[in-house]
């Protein structure tokens, strides 16, 4: 088993989303993240997709992937050659007498944010890569998480060797 | 016209993102952007969408979402009474002459990092509310952007008034 990321460069239609997870649903492929935002040119939308399968199953993801209609480029995201990020909303159980700790770890040991601070609660955000996210999560395990929202990963290759101007 | 900001808690199964995005497809509303991650609980994926439609839109939108058979719950997000937040990587055309006043705007005035410096460009990490990230994007209207990459928004509501524990 290996993880892919994978960057897709779609054309901008209400129909792309749609058409790429109907390939995932069909070959029941599961998907760890899904993302789509903007890029740089209006006509176009950015899909990163993050999966995990045999050499057998990636491959096959990516050449059925490739063969959509509505998909200009297809690009594999290895973690030596690119920059990959997540963001990470967790809001927490924890009073005034219990919160130091979490304000401690999320500022100098995880350079976070506090994002809301309730009677009861406090939202903190988090970035970085999958690995760091987790690594926040296990921290937190003696505290109480109410609930969790993670973007999912997104990411571009580094330097300007493979730019496609997207 | 109105933005609005929704949060699904669906079944983490491979035909969820297929069926939401079918449906938006099918009535051919538009999407801004999809966003689709973990939650605190492994049985169940939040997924974010931000769409754009006058009132009567809307409010379909959500009635149709609601009736999904994976959808366990949907929660409007509204500015006032939510933290939404979107990461965004730029890569900018720019050697080490004219990198400076990218540096400087990323670091001191919107908190960003810079997370890749290759000889002719830059890749620059921002994260904020849509309106943070376009503001970064116009500052930089007079360099070349050659690749860019968002997130799509995620979002959590504030304090405990809410909480379902996912």
């Amino acid at each position: 088993m290996r993880r892919q990321v994978l960057s897709l460069i779609v054309e901008n239609n209400s129909g792309v989303v749609s058409h790429i997870s109907g390939l995932f649903s069909r070959r029941a492929f599961s998907m760890d993240s899904f993302t789509a935002g903007h890029t740089a040119d209006p006509r176009f939308t950015r899909v990163i997709i993050v999966v995990n399968g045999d050499e057998r199953e990636l491959d096959q993801i990516k050449k059925q992937l490739a063969k959509l209609e509505d998909v200009v480029d297809i690009t594999e995201l290895t973690p030596n050659e690119s920059v990959c990020r997540e963001l990470m909303l967790v809001k927490i159980k924890a009073d005034e007498q219990s919160r130091q700790p979490i304000i401690t770890a999320t500022l100098e040991i995880f350079h976070g944010h506090i994002r809301d601070a309730a009677p009861d609660s406090l939202i903190v955000e988090i970035t970085g890569d999958q690995g760091k996210l987790d690594a926040f999560l296990t921290i937190l395990s003696e505290y109480e998480i109410l609930e969790l929202a993670r973007t999912g990963l997104t990411g571009l290759t580094r330097g300007t060797k493979d730019v496609k101007n997207f």
